[in-house]
This record gives C-alpha cells, sequence and structure tokens, in this order.
C-alpha cells in the first residue's frame, strides 16, 4: 500500500471468528467432548456448519432495526436449539445445550495469533472489533493469552458488523479518524464494510477457518490495502 | 473476609488515576518538561492540585443529567483552562496546553501494579473501570505495560463513578452479576459507590497519590471486604 497512507494508521481492529481463533475447529472439539460425556452423536463437523450457517440470518433483524439489540450469545442459544432441531440431534439436556453454548468462549486461537499480535503491538494499539460481545471476546482473549490492548466491537456499539456503526464507534472510542484505522479480518465481507466505513484493511487468508473443504474466503476479492498469510506475515508487511 | 463470599469473585474491576497510576507525580514530571522547553514557570505540584480539584465537580452536573455526556479528555481540557487562568499561569500556548492535557495519557503506574495484576490475572477477570474515557484508559495501559483484559467503566456506561450505572454497566458486559465482581480502588468514595451497587470491595492503601501532604484517603473509611498495602500484597489476600 501507499507508504504514506500506511503512515497513518494507529491501529488495528481485529474480526475474531476465524481470523484470530479457529472456531470450527473448536467447536468440533467440544461437540466431541459431549459425545464423551453424554453418548449423543452426530457429525460435529456438519453441527458446526449448520450451526455457523444460522449466524449471519440471525443478526440481519437487528441490523435493519427490526429487532432491538442483543448479544451474540442469546443469538448463538437461539440458533443452537435451531440447529438441534432441524439436525434431529435427541438427547441433549439444557445444561448441556447452555454448556455447548459456551464453546464460543473457549475457541483455540490461531497457532500465528498471540506471537504475531505481541509483534503489531508494538507499533499499533491492537483491539478486537468482534461481533461477539464483550464477555464472550475477553474469555477468548484469556483463554489464547492473547495480548490485546482492549476488547470493543458490536456490543459496544449494540450494532453488528458490516453495519458502519459498528466499526465507527469503536474508531470513536479510540479517538482516532476512521482513516487511522485497519481492519483486520480474513471474510472479505467484513473488509467491504471496513472500507465502506472509511477504514483501512488487512485481509488475512485462513483457508480452513470453514473446514478441509472451504470454498469461499480463499482469496481478496477487493483491492485491500495488505494481504497476508498469518499475523506473523501481516506484522512483517506492516513493518511490526 | 468471608472465604465463601470470596469463593464468588470471578472478575476485579480496577479504579485507575492514584489506584493504579502515579497521576500526581506523572502530571508533574510533564509539567516539568514543559518548564524546560517553553521557559514558563509553575508550582507545578500546586498546578497539578489545583487541576485534580476541578475533577470531582466538572462531573457533577454530568452525574446530575445536567450536562450531557463528555468523555473525561474534554473535562480535563476544560478544568486545565480554568486552572491555568486561576493560578495565572502565563505563556502556555493552544499546542501547549493540548499536549499537557493528554499528561493524562501518559501516567506511570505504580511500581507493583504490573507484577500485581499479572498475579490476579491468573485467577480472576482483571479490567478497568475508571472514569477516564477508553482512549485515555488504553494509551495508559499500554504506556504501562499493564496485562488488562478490557478496558470498560465510565465512557461504555456514559456515566461517571460513584453513579451504580457507571458500576452496573462493566458488572453486566461481563455478564456477571454484582456480588461477582470487587471494585478495586484507593478511594474510599469509589468504594462507597461501587458497595451500594451491590459490587464487593478492597482498599488499596495509596499514601502518596495526593502528594507528601495527603491527607484523605490514608486508611479505609468502611467495612471493605479486603485491605491491603498494594497489588502483590492484594493477590495474596486474594489468593492469587
Amino acid at each position: 500500500m501507499n507508504p504514506r497512507a500506511l503512515g497513518q494508521i494507529r491501529a488495528l481492529t481485529f474480526d475474531v471468528f476465524g481470523t484470530v481463533v479457529d472456531w470450527r475447529g473448536s467447536v468440533i472439539r467440544d461437540g466431541e467432548e459431549l459425545t464423551r460425556r453424554t453418548g449423543v452423536k452426530t457429525d460435529w463437523g456438519a453441527f458446526a456448519d449448520a450451526w455457523r450457517g444460522e449466524y449471519a440470518p440471525s443478526m440481519k433483524p437487528i441490523r435493519e432495526g427490526a429487532r432491538p439489540w442483543v448479544g451474540l450469545d442469546t443469538l448463538h442459544y437461539e440458533n443452537l436449539l435451531a440447529t438441534v432441531k432441524r439436525l434431529g440431534v435427541e438427547g441433549l439436556g439444557e445444561q448441556d445445550l447452555r454448556w455447548l453454548n459456551l464453546a464460543w468462549h473457549r475457541l483455540d486461537p490461531w497457532p500465528d495469533a498471540a506471537g504475531g499480535l505481541a509483534r503489531l503491538k508494538r507499533k499499533f494499539v491492537v483491539v478486537t472489533l468482534s461481533n461477539g460481545n464483550i464477555a464472550m471476546t475477553v474469555d477468548l482473549v484469556r483463554h489464547g493469552n492473547l495480548p490485546f490492548d482492549a476488547v470493543l466491537g458490536a456490543e459496544v456499539a449494540r450494532q453488528y458488523k458490516p453495519h458502519p456503526q459498528a466499526y465507527l464507534t469503536t474508531v470513536s472510542l479510540l479517538q482516532l479518524e476512521p482513516s487511522q484505522v485497519m481492519m483486520v479480518a480474513a471474510h472479505n465481507s467484513d473488509l467491504r464494510g471496513a472500507s465502506k466505513a472509511g477504514l483501512r484493511t488487512a485481509y488475512v487468508i485462513r483457508p480452513t477457518q470453514s473446514g478441509p473443504g472451504q470454498k469461499t474466503d480463499l482469496a481478496p476479492e477487493g483491492d485491500w490495502d495488505v494481504v497476508a498469510n498469518d499475523f506473523v506475515d501481516l506484522a512483517a508487511k506492516l513493518g511490526a
């Protein structure tokens, strides 16, 4: 990217699910633990995909103003009940389901995440800008020992990405202009939203975030400012 | 304190000015730097005290609903102009004053803060619950290399301590009950506010936070759950 534009960047804001943490592998791992504990069997890969499939549609009414704000833990639980029903998974009690819903608080980071963040942090403010609610993201940050400076994003805006308000609230809380902030995400749709809100963009390729058969987000689909293979590569490309 | 009540605590929320960082010493240090740079002389200790003296009155109209929310950087700047005028300090331009106002982003931590927090963090979620705005607190956390899990407090509540909303918004963002959260502060007034909101309380004695002649907050003035000499002592007393 233009070195002058790069020199203006003060903060990096990070998408979390898929970008910082491996949601799919971690949900499968917790599903398999539930199978060992309860004997209830299902294809946890297909289950994780179906559950995640409900994610985008569930936020839509909130972004469109048709439903008041609720946090992602609440949406995840509604989506979990729908997924259990649709896939015909039987035998899980409410306590099991509540525990499984918290799988999203126990997602493992990608191997490069903590080290890359530590490098990026020396040069930039590094904060989360996730659709995950604060408590969920705090748990993820603690679980992965991720050295973020702050946990911001959708809940402080009471609006979900890619609505501009989700990005601009975090930018405003950092007392920066959108052009001073770079959104880091493994999802082209997230970067399109960030770019529309005036932020700079860094695309990090996470080719297995949606599993071994991933078909989307395998390459940049926009003129993003930086494209990197992981957070260590991103640090190198940003001179951190 | 009652070991059973202690066992319920999941998160510690920290006051910052005076409790985590030495605001007075750091403001004096930056004032002295301004004197070296501009030749403008004043008693920076008296200046720091007068500036800080405007702090509580400036938040009052906001807590009482007579003024819409503005962040602490804005109040600090208004209070700085009033202090400069009242003490008759002449010769500082707007650029100098803007720089001096950011002294509150460069406050040094007490020597025990980072190490004590690292210990406490192993057992508890550790977050800021400061009247400082997010950008200010992020700068302080980065400046002092303070391992907080998140930066919350007044700005996310759009209300200043000791208003109950300031405490309860942070508690709610952490998805906890007030009884699961312990407020850590070197100010009895802050702990009174936290206690009224239902939080547990830890008093940390900072006998020079207001300078060598400190007359207030030299001892606990309430039945606080824990009293500690510093953050390392607090970690020991909380079994962390």
